[in-house]
Order: C-alpha cells, then sequence, then structure tokens
C-alpha cells in the first residue's frame, strides 16, 4: 500500500490512535460518545505544496497529520472540540463548546432513542389510547430537533410514531410512513431521559385533540413482494467487452480516479461523504477541492413541533455515516469499481464502511454531430460520462448524490432526491395549504431541499481567482442599434464577500476566472461558469431559526476568501460546511453568511465559491409511499479555457464499436407484435425477470 | 397495410393526388413551386371521435381527407394556400396570399440560391477584391432574409460567403466557417437575380471598410481525420438480449409505439417533423396531441445586415425536410427501430424521408431507492426510459429533438444543440459585447434559441381542461406560524387566453388540470405539471421586427382556446405555429400572442399549451468549431393524477438480470493499470478503435 496521502481519509490505524490520545487525557475511568473522529486538512497553502511535488514526481513534504475530533462525556452535555497531531503524539487542543453547541447524531444513538421513546411507560399509556388493534408494531423515527429558542438549551430529539400495516404486523418492511400515530416524545440526550410528550395537531388548525381509537388505514407498501409486478420490462444491459476506460489507483483510504483526461483524487469522510481533491483535465489544475458542504430540509408546517424540522443531513448526521453499501447489479448499471471507507464509531473504534462510492461509465447520447448538407457527410460522436456516485439513507428519505464528467471538460453535480416523505396524521377532510394528502389519514408536508455545493477553484494552477457574472441586456435603440433587435453580454466583477441571487431574465451566469491565464486566440480569462438551476430561496423569515441557522439558504451563490487562506491559525474545518461546524439545534450566525461578513475583497484572491440549488417539494400523490427520483443538477463548463471543442478527439460513434442492434427489416413484425428482437447481434436469452 | 389512420400523414399517392388536383386549376404550362403538401388534419371534435370508435375496437367514422397545399407560381411572388379534399377530389380553397405572406425554402431553392451568387459575376469580382489564394473555394450559406420593413417587400435570402481551408481546397468538409469573408450578396426568389451586394463590418462598429487583400487563418476543422483521436476510450455497448421492450404497429405514415402502459400514433410531417397522438398511460388519455411548434433565433449583432439573422427553423424551412436520415449505431445506441416518412419536393412530388425517427430504450440511472435502516433492506428499481429521437441539420446547426418516457408516467421533451455556429470576420484585437472570437478572424454573435413545444392537453379523456399555476409564499406571523417557519402553496386558476412568466422566487408551477376528474384519495383534480427550465425571453424591444414575429418568445407559457373548437370553419393548421403560419419575412401579428388576444375564457375549455423554453447562447471558444450540446428539457409530470407512485410495479433492479460486472477484487489491480477488465461476464473482445 502507498503512503497515506496527506488528503487522503484517516486510516482504521489512525482513528484508534486519535481517539486513544483523547482518552489518555482523561480520567481512565471517562466514558466517551466519540462523534467526529475525521481527518483534519493540512492548510490549503501545505496542500498545494504537496500536490506540486506529487505531480513533479517529487518526494511529498512532511505535512502533521491532523485529526479533528468531537465527544461528549458519555451521558453530560460537556461537548468537546479536539485536534490530535498524530504526527507529534500530541493532543493541540481539547476545549469544551459553548452552550448551544451541540454534537451530531450518531447510529447508536439513535437506536437508543428509538427504544428508549416505545419502551417508556408514559408513552405506552398515550399510545394505548389510541386502541391498536392486537398485535400492532409501532415504530419510531427519531427527528433532529431543530430550534426555536424555546426552552432548547438540551441536545433533545423529537420522535415521530408510526405502525406497521397493523393488518400485517410481521411484515418488517411495512411503510409505516402510512400509518402515523399523533403522539410524539421528545427525549433529551445528556441524560437519556423522556422530555415531554407532543400530542400532534391533526386538523386545519393547531388545535391539540385528546387522544381517542384510532382510524385503522390501508396498506401501501414499496416492496416489490405487494406489487402486481410489470412483465413486459427487457432486460438491459451495458457491456464494456474491452473494460472500462477508467483506471483507479487505490491508496487505501483515497484513490486517484483517472479518465479521459480526467484526473482526481477521491476520499470519504464522515460528514461530506465523497470529497474530490486536485481536479484536474489534460494537467491543468481546475479545482482543489469540491464536496457537498451542506442541506438543509425546512418543512413548511408552522405548528408545534413540526415547525423545528429542518433537518442538515450533514451537519446533522453525517453523509458518509449514512452511505448505503452499494450492491452490484442494484445501484449501478456496467462495469463498477467500488471505494470503500473507514469512519468512527461512538467509541471512537473504527468501523469499515464498504463499497460507499461507485465509479462507471455510461453513455449519455449524442455528444456533438453536424452534417454536412452538401456532401450529405455526418460527423458525431457521443457522450460518455464517468459517474462517481453515492447514496444515503437519511431514515425515511434517500439522496443519490454523483459527481460527474464528460469529456468536454464539464463537471456536474447530480442529486437524486427519493426514498419516503416524511408524513404526519390528518383528519378525513381536511385540506392544509402547506401539505398534501398522500394517502388516507396520511399529510406529506410541503418542504424545501436546499443543497450547498463548496466548490475550491484553482483554475490553471493559481488559487488567485474571482468571481465574476454575466448578463444579456438588450440594447437601447441607436444608430448603432436602429431596429432594436440588438443586445449585450456585460460582466460584472464580484469585489466582496457575499451572496448572489440567480436572475434568469438577465440570464446570469457566474464564472470563476483566473485572469492571470488568457485564452490564446481570445485572450480571454480562463474560466469555469456556473449551471445552476432555478431554484427558490428559502422561505422562512429573516428572524426565523430555519433562517438564521440554515446561513446558506438565502443565496444561489456565496463567495468568501479562504479562512486558512487569511488566517494562519485557522482550521481548515472551520470553514468547510456552509452551515456552520456544528448545526445541531444551532442558532445561528456561525456559517457563510457570517463568514462573508467579513468583507473580505474576493478578486483574484483564494476563493471559495458555495453554489445552492434545490427544489421546494410540493408533495404529489405520485411520491407515495416511496418518491421517484427528482433529479437536480448544477453544472460546471469551461468557458474559454480551452481554444477549441475538447471533444472534438473523441473517436466517431460508429456500428464497428457501438454494436447496435437494428429492429427493423426482419424483425419488423415480431417487433409489431411482443417486442421480441432477433438478430446478429441477439444474445442468448438471460433470466426472466 | 392497415388503411390510413385519419391523422396519419399523407401517404405517397396522396401527396401526388393532391398536387395534381392543384395543377389541374391552371393552364398545362403553368409552372409551380410547390412550398407543402401536407395532411390538414381533422379537427379536433371529429378526430377525438375516431379516437373513441378505435379504442373500442369500432370501425372508424369517415373522416374526409384533407390537404394544405402551399404553392408559388414558379418565378413570380403568387404565393397560394389551397386545401384539397382527396375524398371528394375537389379542392375546396385556393387563394393566393397577401402581400408580405411568403412561402418557406426548401432544398432545391437553396442550392439554386448558392449556385447563383457564387456564380453572378458581380460577386466574383468583390471576391476578385480579397485576393484569395489560387484554388481557393468559396462557399455560400443562404440565410432566410428576415425582415426589417425595408425594401423587404419581395421573397429575399441573405447569403453569408466562407472558404474552405484555403490551404487544403479539395478537403469538401472543410469547416468553412473558420473563414468568413466579408461579402453578402442578397437574391430575389421571384425572379432568382441578384438584388445587391452587401459588404459586412468587421470591426467594432458599423463602419464598411473598403474590400481588400484578406488575412489567410489557420484552418480548425471538425472531422476525425484531422483529430488526434483519444485511444483511451473502451467500447460501450447496449444489449438487450430478450429484445425491446416496446412494440410498434407501423402502419405505413403512422405508427402505434407501446411501451411500459403507455401508448401513442407517432407521425411526421414537413413542418414539425415528429407529431404525436392520443397520447395514453395505461389507457388514460393525456394528451390529444403533441409537436415543436416552431422556434426562433435571433441573433445579437444590431448591425445590417445581421440584424435581420432571426431564423424560424420550422416555419422558414421544416423540422421535417431537415430530418437526418439516421444511422444505425451512429445516432442512438442499443435496439433501434426506425420510422420513415414521406414528405413532398417543390415539384410536388413525394419524397422518401428514410430514418427520419429512432425509437430506443435507455436506462437513466436509479428510479426510486428505499433503504430500511432497521432492517438494512434495500428496494430499488432502475428507471428505463423510452426515447423517440428526430435530429435536424438547419445549414449549420443541428438540433436534437426528442420525446422521452418514463415508468413514472412522466414525459419529457429534450433538445440537445448542436453542429456549428454561425461565424461572421472580425478584424484581429476587435472585441465587441455582442459575441465571442472562437477563431483567429472569426465572431460567433451571441443569439437566442427560443422554442415552443405545442400540447393539446386531453387529460382523463376530457377536452375540458385548464391551466393553472401554483406559488409558495411564507406565511405571515401569526398564532398560527409564530416562528415564522410556516409556508403556504396557493393556485391561481388562468382564467383568459394569454401569455405568462416563468417565476422561480415563488416557486410558480405551471398545471394542466381535469377538474372534473378527481383523484380517489386526495379529492384534488387530476393534473399534470409543467416543468420548464429558467429561461430569458426575448431581447430584442418590443416595437423590433424581432418581437413582433416571434410571437411566443416573450412569455413561457401562452394558453389559448383551440381555434378549431370555436369557429367551425378554421383550419387546424391555422394555430398549429406560434410564431405564425408564414413566417418566412413575416411582419407579426399572426402567431399566439395575436390568438390570445380574443381574450377567450380557457377555465375547462378545450384549451392549447404552448410552452417556450431555451438558452441565451453566449458562444464559448469551446464551442467551436463544432458545439457540444446544449441540453434543455421541459417535463410534464403527474400530479395527483395516479393514486400512488406508478412505478412502484417496476420489476427491482437485480444483478441477474441486470448483469452489471465487478471491477474491484481479482481485477482491482489490472483496473489500475490499464482500465481491463476480467470477469466471468466479460465478451470476447472487439474491434478496437
Amino acid at each position: 500500500m502507498a503512503p497515506t496521502h496527506p488528503l487522503a481519509a484517516l486510516r482504521a490505524d489512525e482513528i484508534t490512535a486519535a481517539s486513544k490520545l483523547i482518552r489518555s487525557l482523561w480520567p481512565a475511568e471517562a466514558k466517551f460518545q466519540f462523534k467526529t473522529v475525521t481527518l483534519e486538512e493540512p492548510p490549503k497553502a501545505l496542500a498545494l505544496a504537496v500536490l506540486e511535488a506529487e505531480h513533479a514526481g517529487k518526494s511529498l513534504p512532511n505535512v502533521p497529520r491532523k485529526v479533528l475530533v468531537n465527544y461528549y462525556l458519555r451521558n453530560t452535555n460537556k461537548f468537546h472540540e479536539a485536534i490530535v497531531n498524530l504526527s507529534s503524539g500530541r493532543v493541540e487542543r481539547n476545549v469544551r463548546l459553548g452552550a448551544n453547541v451541540h454534537g451530531a447524531g450518531d447510529g447508536a444513538e439513535i437506536i437508543a432513542v428509538e427504544k428508549l421513546a416505545l419502551e417508556h411507560p408514559d408513552v405506552k399509556a398515550e399510545i394505548a389510547k389510541l386502541q391498536l388493534p392486537e398485535g400492532a408494531v409501532v415504530v419510531c423515527d427519531p427527528w433532529i430537533y431543530g430550534a426555536d429558542g424555546v426552552n432548547d438549551d438540551d441536545r433533545m430529539w423529537q420522535c415521530y410514531l408510526y405502525t406497521r400495516d397493523t393488518a400485517n404486523s410481521s411484515e418488517l418492511d411495512s411503510c409505516h410512513y402510512a400509518h402515523p400515530l399523533p403522539i410524539s416524545p421528545v427525549i433529551s440526550t445528556a441524560d437519556m431521559k423522556l422530555v415531554r410528550i407532543d400530542i400532534l395537531p391533526t386538523g386545519a388548525d393547531n388545535m391539540i385533540k385528546p387522544l381517542g381509537p384510532i382510524h385503522i388505514r390501508p396498506a401501501n407498501e414499496y416492496i416489490p413482494e405487494y406489487q402486481q409486478l410489470r412483465t413486459d420490462l427487457k432486460p438491459l444491459n451495458v457491456v464494456q467487452p474491452e473494460g472500462a476506460s477508467f483506471t483507479v489507483k487505490n491508496e487505501g483510504t483515497s484513490s486517484i480516479v483517472a479518465w479521459q483526461k480526467w484526473h482526481m483524487r477521491v476520499s470519504f469522510n464522515q460528514r461530506e461523504g465523497m470529497v474530490l481533491h486536485d481536479i484536474r483535465y489534460d494537467n491543468r489544475p481546475l479545482f482543489y477541492r469540491a464536496s457537498l458542504s451542506d442541506m438543509n430540509i425546512p418543512y413548511a408546517d408552522p405548528r408545534h413541533p413540526y415547525h423545528k424540522k429542518s433537518a442538515f443531513d450533514l451537519g446533522d448526521v453525517g453523509a458518509g455515516l449514512m452511505a448505503n453499501d452499494l450492491q452490484l447489479g442494484c445501484d449501478c448499471l456496467g462495469s463498477i469499481y467500488y471505494l470503500s471507507s473507514v469512519l468512527t464509531d461512538d467509541e471512537g473504534a473504527p468501523i469499515e464502511m464498504p463499497n460507499v462510492v461507485c465509479i462507471h461509465e455510461q453513455d449519455a447520447g449524442i455528444g456533438w454531430k453536424h452534417t454536412n448538407y452538401r456532401t450529405m457527410r455526418a460527423a458525431v460522436v457521443r457522450r460518455r460520462e464517468l459517474v462517481l456516485q453515492s447514496i444515503i439513507t437519511v431514515a425515511n428519505y434517500e439522496y443519490i448524490l454523483a459527481f460527474i464528467f464528460d469529456q468536454t471538460g464539464a463537471m456536474e453535480y447530480e442529486v437524486r432526491a427519493t426514498g419516503i416523505l416524511s408524513t404526519q396524521p390528518i383528519d378525513d377532510g381536511v385540506d392544509v395549504p402547506f401539505g398534501t394528502r398522500v394517502h388516507p389519514g396520511v399529510l406529506a408536508v410541503h418542504h424545501q431541499h436546499i443543497f450547498s455545493l463548496r466548490v475550491d477553484p484553482h483554475l490553471d494552477g493559481s488559487a488567485k481567482n474571482r468571481l465574476v457574472y454575466e448578463e444579456a441586456h438588450a440594447m437601447p435603440r441607436s444608430d448603432f442599434n436602429p431596429h432594436g433587435t440588438g443586445y449585450e453580454v456585460h460582466e460584472t466583477v464580484v469585489s466582496k464577500a457575499g451572496g448572489l441571487d440567480i436572475d434568469p431574465f438577465a440570464n446570469r451566469t457566474f464564472k470563476i476566472q483566473n485572469v492571470a491565464s488568457r485564452n490564446p486566440i481570445n485572450g480571454k480569462p480562463v474560466a469555469y461558469k456556473i449551471h445552476i438551476p432555478a431554484f427558490q430561496p428559502m422561505l422562512a423569515d429573516k428572524q426565523s431559526f430555519n433562517y438564521r441557522r440554515a446561513e446558506f439558504a438565502d443565496k444561489a451563490v456565496y463567495v468568501v476568501r479562504n479562512n486558512s487562506a487569511t488566517d494562519s491559525r485557522a482550521l481548515v474545518s472551520d470553514e468547510l460546511y456552509s452551515g456552520g461546524k456544528y448545526t445541531n439545534q444551532s442558532r445561528g450566525d456561525a456559517g457563510v453568511r457570517t463568514w462573508s461578513k467579513r468583507g473580505d475583497s474576493v478578486v483574484d484572491e483564494d476563493i471559495v465559491v458555495f453554489v445552492q440549488f434545490g427544489l421546494n417539494h410540493v408533495p404529489r400523490i405520485e411520491d407515495f409511499p416511496v418518491m421517484p427520483v427528482e433529479i437536480i443538477k448544477v453544472g460546471f463548463k469551461p468557458v474559454n479555457f480551452f481554444d477549441r471543442n475538447p471533444a472534438l478527439d473523441v473517436p466517431p460513434s460508429v456500428q464497428a464499436v457501438n454494436k447496435s442492434v437494428g429492429l427493423n427489416g426482419e424483425v419488423e413484425a415480431k417487433v409489431g407484435e411482443d417486442g421480441k428482437v432477433e438478430s446478429c447481434c441477439t444474445k442468448e436469452p438471460t433470466a426472466k425477470l
């Protein structure tokens, strides 16, 4: 195994060593609840020196290997942040964090909270009032408590209760979201005690009705054995007879992926999941670092306790911790390489996370085409893409998260939102303007998904970049524009750190530029433009905790100076997460909006760009009991970075390679009859579905 | 062959019969230039009766077979519109159209104009001033003349001239767009004469410089033999070992395509290209008719004659006429069925148009997934799509146009813009705010692509539909919303015909509803929502000819009443094309904005919806010499139309069917080395690229 790269995630032995060093600070009988044991990345300047040596084939400079540790003394509210220097074997920092700074949830804790809530006699007494059928199984979904400033200094979980289908209680995978109960226990984590039991409003207003016998609803299952499955979907296989076009140099806790002139280092951590460093095309640096920074999902129901449903899935739990173990043939199609990872459990011990990233190629239709109508010669290439994908399960919901690279120097970040809507009980016949009834007695409340992608550009090898936006505006009438048809594109340089909106009516387009590197043909600065799909910023009002906490959620773009460039004592981890380093029950004033208030100049400086995008999910009944993917993509495309179409050198799309099958001619009648094909390319039939 | 369906395109013999009937109206020596001989569709009410009988398995009612014919008396400006009734053998209408109503271009005419422009001695004399190298080959791109109201009553072509690479003049497929010349002849079509020669501005202002020796520029070729092709792209094949999942019932000039509960009738005509009728899901009608209505591409350069570059590719020439003959293994991947068509030449004779539509399935990633974290059971299905694709070549540019259907009842219309930028000469060192230098001496001017998709809804079997839009707005603070987090979604009914904007900040979402059909679970009207990507409406000012002509280009959505429902004498063809029936050199006041001014009520009426979308193309140097696809999609998704996720019954994604190949394990090292895979699923190597 190669030596661990300074940007690679922690190895299992490093995790063990770091938590051991933390334990050594305390008496032997101390009990710990570790929340994070993760790489504290070296400052960018140091890391760039490493990358320079790496690409020059020189030995890498010595970089201290540091670890960010967050932990509680178990069963207390004493939450700590520590920096462990593994190179020196010293704990460089170990501070108890202030009031209202809380650690994220973890798997063991969530299971413990579920158990406690379901077994508490007071909860059982409330459930008894519902007179559930014999054998009914109650299920508990603990939710991050959120924040409203009302008696919420303690760290708590708000639990939402459901039953499995009471007519089929033995079905462990029954969709309990079709059977919400109006009872919501609250558990505090410091002492793992029941704080109170909230009874939920089920009408159109905020009245709380006394509990009584519950109306039993039909099941609504998503698992296949409860469906009459389609029988007319024929298999579709992706075959790469000569193998994949990419290479993976697996170095343990990071890997170098190379494909079609792209190069990147892939690692994986607890909070962000997949992280890319040192993204290059044709050996020209593009981005020093790219990752999902956080996401926020505020819900529309203003009634207690629903008004606090506002999840930060990365900050509150961790995209790495919730990553799926991806299965061959299920989660990707074609020739797949899997990356695995090591994360940390609540005892500070390493846990294996197998197959958290899958890498594969996909065909994405035509890449470019032109037919010369004079000669009738067509030139056409297909568009091949490389996909690096993770899938996370956040209790009810899932997100399919992928970086996608193409042959034109473009990078996309794709989110597919799927999984199950978080539901709540509603009385029959009631309609509310903040949710949709998706099943009898079941309300799915509107919610926003606001994603924040962090991109640290390094265009053409310089950290000195700027953010500009261009807009297209009509020219005024003049002698130059006598017919009123002209329009112009103007560029505005963003001078100070801050947030910016989209403006589709002006065709506002954000670009990251390196003005020190100019296009050899047209003299324009090399740039990457950012394609941001239209999105509605957070709707909660500016005084609300939702707004104050999700500091990225009001603007499509934030730009700030890299904190490690301006403050040599700053931790890189302090400004990786646009909603703040500690989002659980956070009070705000700790994310990218706050950082941008430093008023730093961001012109030809070491800048970081946060791109926000998302959707306002107004549920359809078609989104239940499991939701078809909603797909959102952010794109980064070269603008005057190359000197011509970078995909000109993609080999032509030809039948000798593509081996498509024509269904016309001999087989036309058969296609017309039953969809079967027989031709020289037909393979032996595989197993029927 | 089945009898021709009343909605099917004209057969070859019908084309011949119709043009013969037109010829019979005139003296035998009359010469004709036919512009259109195409089906005049029956009024919707009549067509619906046909569809009802068809789906009931009854014999179809008798519907007169009518033909829309446009023709000139050759070498005159006498342009006619005629309706031929083939059932009765009578010409029902034959009128000479008024001043400033002109016919579209056709292939033969374009070739003739090129020849005339290049061979005219006056043009040759101007070209001589450029002192082109020995053997230089000049190429002519005739452009639709556009309109500015200045001496443009006659129908004309504006010709732009280029050379092939003068160092390689024998290369017939040299990209001449890298070598624009500053000379632009104008040809009138009535007499096929040279009207004048425009000399083009090449600086930043509108000064015209005297012609002199031209600066010879390097070549910039797109065809593969001039590239150093990538050698590391391995083949990727899509294999359907049991055949395709769709069936095609080919009835000659229309076909019934059925796939995964979808049903539609596909036909193809000269102007719109592919047209879909009777689109159903699970035998529930969704749309009576869907097609691309027109597109407009206005350019930003305000200087004569460039200010008149504003193409209507459907109205000015025809998406059908420009359709590519699609090739197996080049334009699609997998198992492909091709549809062919018959159109009309300028003599009114039928011309075969082979392989104008390709039909295939594609895998589109995960369709939905959920993992129960308590049992760790994952349920996942893939998303299969059916693609019906045409590709059109509009001189320099191409559009890849596709209807895409999925397994959740959703329909998409996808446009991929590719091909070559229309270029013009520019002096060295000059930058202009309305274009990008993409090659030495070559300016690619900014331009808007504004597409207009026409959808005639028939949700759940009723023509009585309404258009609504919903918006999400913050709730004011109140006792009900004490924390300022709540938000609501409100629906507004569009009462009168007219145009509407997008509003991303309000999450404005348009929906087509049938209020007479209610969701059985939540009582909401069945609906389809329209996903429209953010787009900038036309920038040309409201007094400009560009604006007045492209009546669809100012609003994302237009809704009108179906003209054949309100006026029994109306022709269906009068209101199919949102920029007007005759766009070539049109003067405006003839498209959807004008129709909407009737002020018709559109609530629970027979409505037609036009969806506009597009992009403002600010060229990058990466878009030359051929442009990577820009992809834009409009989506139509069911909202409370079904009673749960319609894709619940898609069989699970499993390895036994998907036959993916794992690259880890045994082959890990090999992948790390050279990307080769060897596993039990590996096929014999195919030919190397």
